[in-house]
């Protein structure tokens, strides 16, 4: 009844069939989109699917109870049911940061704990849709023999799972002697096929596109529209968990930008729809040193790549993005600003927020130190809702954890470090020491 | 109108009031735990439990969309909500391990993905009890100046993230040396006093069970039972993800053993309110070399204190288990079975479950391991359903998967390592890897 496919971003004529390995428009070349039959999903009204999502919500009943699944019909409604790799996605805690929302004067802060999951990012949310899809194609007769991708972070290790939970081969490339075995730990436990090639990362992805072309290998790399699909529900989950209420701002840490533009397509559905009518604003936040949207944003929406310099918020370290229209054209919508940090502010905003309970990986920390400064301008103010989204769970990022407070980043004075305090075995020693510091 | 107290485990008369620092039978210095009032929970029939129950979960309604806080009633009800300190408690999944299952003869396996929360393990669900019944205590008029754990694992990261969302100062004593930074990174970010004292394990123990005594210091170790009463949801939230059928086997990895009494507290609790009347097999899994409670059970249930070795299973190397007595009550009530695991069994298992998507923890390892046992004997059936608790977040066990994977573990074959594969940059190459390979 509901239909799904992929169209040009670029307005090319014509669509194409979801469940075809096929990454970009093959009139133009641009990347594609995921088009809805958007007149078919009004057969239910606003109300009606507000009531359906919240009946799925985190139950029982396979496989709705996933966050992105309960949504199924505005995410991929063409996959069948018993195809589905899931590993209960979503759901995770938008938590209420009420002594660091305090502390900047902004006390409706709330953080989405994207990194609370099965991998430990919000990767997950597109990795289930691309996952599925695939294995529908499989089971329909395809000849798919892996999926890979040319990464090393979170892309990597929740395409690996989600593979690994489907018995479909995963493949993963990157540039030798840049990553280390520590960094690939959760592909390589989920028995990914781990290849270090001697080139940089564009040599990686020219072979996994060569790949994709030529060896009946799945591409996964962020241009997979379908990943961003799954990736839309945080927005629909936000709002759902403020009983359908629209925040005033979200704010999101931009590399790639694809989370950029899935936000937006959240919010573009809903109010399609007619399940809200509000528009937040969208701030994204960019390291000063991997800044390319900021630039852009400057310099009224000119886009000109940079060479990204090597960041703490390495996930963001990305000079020329692959989503880069697509989150334009978001900003454009939904009031955008784009705001930087640099390596210090996102440093200790990571860590002053690590203080009032929360563990923060240095993307969100970037997210916190544009959140500071907008505070700081008053461009957010006391009255406003605001929604951070935390990309990712700090226990991926202990090194940067580690060398903050052991004050070892170069650079960076870590004010808001903290270390173990060593005392003899006397009972008196530490009572002073606890006097001191309490 | 409900009502939770102390009681001595050994029987002693008398009960004694939830919000006051004791942690032991002042008649005869045995553990304490809490006794709910279950005639005046009666009031409430075994279908209405579950219904409050269900509304609840995952809801937006503060605090009880919290899976420990939706059944505040059987965990602590005289807490106020508005002194509630939480962090959106268990919901967590429970995993069809499907291919993995499939692989053991045992078609019907869940894992219950206790680590897939706040702070990373199974230690927020009590945690949570704690801080909130501490944060009472100090609204009203008691002095707590600060909470402290003698403690280098999961249950620092737990107090040291709860207390400091509640601005409670927190104490962590450890043994110098013993311990580095990096494994204690999460209480360290969240601004724990951390005192590093020259003496062992047991000396720190005695100091800050002094500081308890003598300073105000809030005692938040495994004796204290009020942790144990949000543990205990574990068991109302697996037989609620079942829409309230009880499985055939609950494995559970066993050190201190509180979450041993614990789980079987809340199988109790439903049982007692007509909830659920089938008790489901409690199967209790040891590292051998720290096996007091393996030894006890081959024995009679004789136990006798050892000398735990070091183990992977770092959390579970305890020779002289605080709940020992609680835990041996559980298992005989519940058909109880305990098994142990070698260091090489523990991490096959850990590596063979993450091939099929998973990222385990060494003590889910050791679970995962005795489940192995089990199977291949005949003692778990595979018509039987079976949950596997998870404790914690692989993420926090990086060393332990980096030295399996590249052949770093002394004496462990580590026959199920994956390691990358270094090419030149060579498309053929590439090909070739993938036809040998996948």
């Amino acid at each position: 009844m509901y239909r799904a496919s992929f169209r040009c971003i670029a307005g090319c004529h014509g669509t194409h069939p979801l469940f075809t390995p096929l990454y970009r428009c093959p009139t133009c070349g641009d990347l594609l989109e995921v088009a809805h039959d958007v007149e078919a999903l009004k057969d239910r009204s606003a109300g009606a699917w507000m009531r359906l999502f919240d009946e799925r919500y985190k139950r029982t009943l396979w496989p709705y109870g996933s966050a992105v699944w309960g949504k199924k019909e505005w995410v991929c409604p063409d996959i069948r049911d018993d195809q589905i790799v899931s590993m209960d996605e979503g759901g995770t805690n938008l938590l209420w940061a009420e002594r660091y929302g305090a502390s900047l004067g902004v006390p409706d802060l709330w953080i989405k704990q994207c990194g609370n999951s099965h991998t430990g990012s919000f990767k997950d949310l597109g990795m289930t849709v691309l996952v599925s899809a695939v294995r529908q194609m499989i089971s329909d007769g395809q000849q798919v023999r892996a999926i890979a991708c040319a990464s090393t972070g979170d892309t990597s290790a929740a395409l690996a799972a989600y593979a690994a939970a489907a018995g479909i081969p995963s493949i993963v490339l990157l540039p030798r002697g840049k990553v280390s075995v520590a960094q690939l730990l959760q592909p390589i436990a989920n028995g990914a096929l781990v290849l270090s090639l001697d080139t940089d990362f564009d040599g990686c992805m020219a072979i996994v596109q060569r790949l994709a072309a030529e060896e009946g290998v799945y591409l996964a790399n962020s241009m997979n529209s379908l990943r961003l699909e799954g990736q839309k529900t945080v927005s629909v989950e936000i709002v759902q968990q403020w009983d359908w209420q629209v925040p005033d701002v979200i704010i999101i840490p931009g590399g790639n930008l694809g989370n950029v533009s899935a936000l937006g397509a959240g919010f573009d559905m809903m109010r399609a729809l007619g399940v809200v009518s509000k528009r937040p604003r969208i701030v994204v936040a960019q390291a000063a040193r991997a800044n390319p949207l900021y630039l852009a944003y400057a310099n009224n929406w000119d886009f000109t790549p940079v060479q990204a310099q090597s960041t703490l918020a390495s996930a963001i370290q990305i000079g020329n993005p692959v989503s880069i229209r697509k989150a334009i054209r978001t900003l454009q919508a939904y009031d955008g600003i784009v705001e930087q940090a640099s390596e210090s502010e996102l440093a200790d905003a990571s860590a002053r927020a690590d203080r009032t309970g929360m563990f923060n990986c240095p993307h969100t920390g970037v997210a916190l130190a544009v959140l500071e400064k907008l505070a700081a301008r008053g461009e957010i103010t006391k009255d406003q809702r605001v929604v951070v989204v935390s990309t990712a769970n700090g226990l991926k990022f202990s090194d940067f954890k580690l060398q903050y407070h052991t004050r070892q980043l170069e650079g960076i004075d870590a004010r808001l470090s903290n270390t173990p305090i060593e005392l003899p075995n006397d009972y008196d020693a530490v009572r002073r020491a606890i006097d001191t510091h309490t």
